[in-house]
């Protein structure tokens, strides 16, 4: 198994490591210059935190981390735009995507109460929950993530120790899905049906599944709302899609595959419910290439 | 709305009542006697944990809850099998398929260290994550559920709050899918593609994304194994089915609508992978009616 994903065994959340060859050594980050491990095949296994990027912020449980590329050393900033299929970038989209857990190690600098006083600290293990484009600071187009400290007790908790691959052995990550009130209202309304496919599914004695799909996401730095104009009710498999950038929704609500931008289906809507353009507009500029898709 | 869910206006958590009618004048449980508020159709929205079923446990951030039915009090204890399809249980059952979250109210009685010295303790909101069947400590048949407390990051995190139906403010839940070591290996063994359907989703420029879905469930009560002979890999759809009983696998490895037995598909492998038959065996005995599918 080519990267490896998870924390080493030998090595504890908290462990100092003097210089960046340390932690070559120990497997917590192996490239000796770069910031992001990985790449889009594989994804990405560590970032290091270390103030390079002017737009970075830490706030402990959670990173919002700047892509690689495009930034210059003293003075410390953006010198030109930043391209989300440069390999660590896409590596972490990736990781997103399939769920799999990054090393987060934090270097000594000024700026961050979280950053050690000198060297390195192993950090833990975080997810990328979110990516995005913005202009940064300094003018340039960034990318941008957001990581999660993956909830510690997920790993503890019952599941039996896994020994059949000690390189993996930590690697346990979650998806989840945040199912709001009103998100329980619209799958209601659908009697809960996939607004794209129809398709509804069941469980135990006919017991009804579908899942409210908040179009433009919920929490930091998108802050979509939780209301009808911005939920559908989608089957799992279309939910995710969204999710990860596999279906686009066009200004006049046709859902395409983002790839081929062949058409999937026109959505299927009930009396009194629409989601409004400028949420599916905005779930579009997620995924760059797609921001061309108009109508 | 009928049927109200997640924390009502104006209680707080560690909340005090004297009485079961305070429970029921605050909105917190509004059965006079039973222990568990709901129906098949809406859900179950509230229990009360009181020491009344000998088999129950309570562990603080999860109780291992005994449904409704056959037991006398005075001494305390079963005396006949209990029906998963009860209103009580039934609507427990409908909770966890449709991820409802559950007001928990502690009763005082001996036996458990997170009870009242007296009266009720409104006990924050859990969610359903498992239920079985075994035989209780008297020798009768009992329905059991776990129940976990919900994260209540989830709650405070970045969600915006929902002022729309105050009725539903607090009623937000996750489903969270682990996504272990062993998981990532059978996803990349089948490229990412569904076991049962084919089907293998992408996401941004053309990343994949499967789900490694562990047959017998992983953690209490269940303990399966997170190894191959107890993973297949799903698309979201089928794992979803698979987990809320919508979808059984016969012994010979054939998968099925629960419901009307007809069959869905026979199972894809690969070289080297089995998954191994006590294993959809314990699956399906989880849901009972469906026990009788041998091959």
């Amino acid at each position: 198994m080519a990267r490896f994903f998870g924390t080493p065994d030998g090595v504890s959340v908290g462990q100092s490591f003097s210089d960046r060859r340390e932690l070559q050594r120990a497997w917590v980050h192996r490239p000796g210059q770069a910031g992001i491990s990985g790449t889009k095949a594989e994804g990405s296994d560590s970032i290091v935190v270390s103030g390079g990027y002017v737009d970075d912020e830490d706030h402990g449980s959670y990173l919002i981390y700047t892509g690689h590329g495009g930034n210059q050393r003293r003075p410390n900033k953006q010198i030109a735009d930043q391209d989300p299929e440069a390999p660590g970038n896409a590596g972490l989209i990736t990781s997103m995507v399939q769920g799999l857990p990054v090393r987060v190690v934090r270097g000594a600098h000024a700026g961050s109460v979280f950053a050690p006083l000198a060297g390195y600290v192993y950090s833990w293990l975080y997810s990328v929950t979110s990516w995005w484009m913005e202009t940064g600071r300094d003018g340039f187009r960034i990318v941008r993530f957001r990581l999660d400290a993956i909830d510690e007790q997920t790993f503890v908790d019952p599941a039996p120790a896994v020994d059949h691959d000690p390189a993996f052995a930590s690697a346990v990550v979650t998806r989840r899905i945040r199912d709001t009130a009103v998100a329980r209202a619209v799958k209601e309304l659908y009697d809960f049906s996939c607004q794209i496919c129809g398709v509804g599914l069941r469980g135990f004695e006919g017991r009804k599944y579908a899942e409210g799909a908040h179009v433009r996401p919920l929490g930091r730095p998108h802050l979509g709302a939780d209301d009808l104009e911005n939920l559908l009710c989608l089957c799992p498999n279309h939910h995710t899609q969204l999710d990860i950038g596999g279906i686009l929704i066009s200004d006049d609500m046709v859902a395409v595959q983002a790839s081929s931008r062949d058409t999937i289906a026109t959505l299927i809507w009930k009396k009194r419910h629409r989601v409004a353009r400028e949420n599916v507009a905005y779930h579009r500029s997620l995924w760059p290439s797609a921001s061309e898709l108009a109508s």
